[in-house]
């Protein structure tokens, strides 16, 4: 008898969790295992602010997938999935071609530039460890080039943040720790620094409790950030961005960085792959399967979750891809052992913590709201169950976040 | 009676020993010492190579001039000196104008590119703390921004160094420890990084025992740097540079990182000031005054002391500018006193030892050859040296080298 074939594509968080679980509940005589990752190493996403700021350094944010995989019984191929042939039963890979009898799609979204010009080409977006460590770079070295030239471009010091979103107020946070280092480490007037966040919405943080909301904008201004809400960015270019002022005007900022951190779509592969989607995403069955499929799982960024009770998609968030992946394993676990009465998906929200920096955040946990110190050790205690969920003690251990004040 | 007023201007090696001497000799009835420097702090220009390479921060090349100076002696004034008018005895500064009864020229060099197009332009050089800080991060950048690219230019890997002398072999020593780190930081196969020095003369380090030259190339060559000796670059370009290739042939070596190491001349305020010089440097008298002049002093980088034995000028190092530091205090302190029988100068050579890395040296002291761990645990010695005349044992104990191998 054949064994099943299972292909997982992306070491995320919900991919690895998928991997993680399926190493345990199905044995080397049960099914082959086959985990497919670009890199070698899986990255915290909701970690590269962090590393994109220069507050955390970028191999805090990411280790090795050797380190939580059981070589004896799930077979790693470092490469890059391009496109999936469901007929066949094969993913195209950049350096080859795999078969499969079950396919779990994990492989988190890309940026979403909803057409502004010049987006894609003079903004950074905080999508992966390679970009974080750019984005990083650049400022240091704007910075570095501010002290040395003899005519002093300030937009060298100017850092635009379009969006104030989740990530985008998080990436905010550390700037805001981070300027007073800079300066430090530049001899740079902190006052020439300027930070400026650009949102469209009328509100930051949308979806987020408004006093929780006031509460992180004012400690983000203490620490010099400005805000301009309900502007739209009309376009990026080489000198900064175009925001539009009022209904018909216009209004230029100078700024040698743009950091765009204000839209999710999911991966092109979906497209490629011809799979219905919406922006990338994949509406999947309460089974998380793509609809139409039996062998074809969907989670993680890629995936399109409704929440019923608004009638909306849930955001996709590590905690909403690491319940999926757990899921998933489980069904694919039932369909290996010949069990077709598959488990079906509901969301158990344990809340959201929004960091402001190291020291400062803002969440709503089990239903209650915290604000500062509080709500900050939550966050690090978010982050560490991520890693303790994939990885067990050792990994939270050697990666764990315990500076807590 | 008038006290007569002495002016210093510069903080560096001549300068600072100038200053802290001058304020042991002279008590503050017998003269007003002013000390004029660009930035608060004075910093170790033969230590740069290691801030520009990334391998020492900054930070320990630097310290405060507030901390070696006796401020109920000395006046400091920070300010850039930009021209000397010796008929009225004034010396105009940026922010306001000076006057002197004595003025010491301490001011270092400037790099020198001999005319070579596009030097001053898409060059780096290594003049001070603030361009050593943007060499580190340019090159940081380029290895962070290779990573991202799409379309990789390999060209972002590539450093040339224009010069084998002095300051390029140092540089070198340090880049070759450096790459590796970098490629590690970076996630880049090192098999991919190019760092070529380019030398117009037909040997490294002319004026160097050979069989030292001999032994350096081959340490460098192991960690991977490349030489073309007897090479000229004939441009700089956006791109990188172009050398000449036999008689009549040119050849382009494309890198996103050019630094001249190559030339120094005087500092520009000596021909600003139309004191007799070649090149920016003042052939000094015995007793180190300018030519024709009773009350201005010429040091360091901006002198020019000729080498009898081989009737060439000595090579501006910061061993003979603080031993002409010391006997500018002491003349100074004559003519304060009302002696005029001058001392002279007479440059005693302690040897020079040439770091190829902070694991590697090669020296000539007090007559004997050295290399390898040797030389190099003495060529932190005589940057400890440096620390202990200016600042004695508290800035050698906070800046000095001890990570003795």
């Amino acid at each position: 008898m054949k064994r099943p074939k299972i292909v997982v594509l992306g070491a995320g968080y919900g991919g690895l969790m998928t991997v993680t679980r399926l190493q345990k509940q199905l044995s080397n005589n049960e099914a082959d295992i086959v985990l497919v990752n670009k890199n070698d190493y899986h990255y915290e996403t909701t970690w590269l602010h962090e590393a994109s700021a220069g507050t955390l350094h970028h191999d805090k944010v990411r280790y090795d997938i050797s380190s939580v995989i059981d070589k004896s019984k799930v077979e790693f191929i470092q490469a890059t999935a391009l496109k999936v042939d469901h007929q066949a039963k094969k993913v195209q890979l950049d350096n080859g071609e795999l078969s499969y009898d079950y396919l779990v799609i994990s492989l988190g979204g890309a940026s979403e530039t909803f057409g502004i010009q010049g987006l894609d080409k003079y903004a950074f977006s905080i999508s992966n460890v390679n970009a974080a460590r750019q984005i990083r770079e650049h400022i240091e070295y704007q910075f570095a080039t501010y002290k040395v030239e003899a005519e002093k471009k300030s937009e060298r010091l100017t850092i635009v943040v379009g969006g104030a979103g989740f990530t985008g107020i998080e990436f905010l946070g550390e700037l805001g720790n981070r300027i007073p280092q800079l300066c430090k480490e530049y001899d740079i007037d902190q006052k020439l620094v300027r930070v400026v966040c650009v949102e469209a919405a009328p509100s930051a943080l949308p979806g987020f409790d408004p006093e929780l909301v006031k509460y992180a904008m004012a400690n983000l201004e203490k620490k010099g950030i400005e805000f301009m809400i309900g502007t739209a960015i009309k376009e990026a270019t080489p000198e900064g961005i175009i925001v539009a002022k009022g209904e018909t005007e216009t209004e230029e900022i100078k700024a040698a960085t743009v950091v765009w951190a204000a839209g999710v779509r999911g991966n092109p592969i979906i497209e490629a792959s011809e799979i219905e989607n919406m922006r990338g995403r994949v509406k999947v069955e309460a089974d998380l399967r793509a609809p139409g499929f039996t062998d074809l799982f969907v989670i993680g960024d890629c995936s399109l979750v409704i929440n019923e009770a608004i009638n909306r998609p849930y955001p996709p968030t590590a905690q909403i891809a690491m319940q999926q992946g757990e899921l998933v394993a489980a069904n694919i676990t039932k369909l290996v052992k010949g069990d077709t009465n598959l488990n079906t998906f509901a969301f158990d929200n344990k809340g959201t913590v929004c960091s402001l920096g190291d020291d400062d955040a803002i969440g709503v946990v089990f239903g209650k709201k915290v604000t500062g110190t509080k709500a900050s050790f939550m966050k690090k205690m978010v982050d560490n169950r991520a890693l303790f969920m994939v990885g067990g003690i050792p990994l939270t251990m050697k990666k764990g976040k315990f500076n807590l004040l």
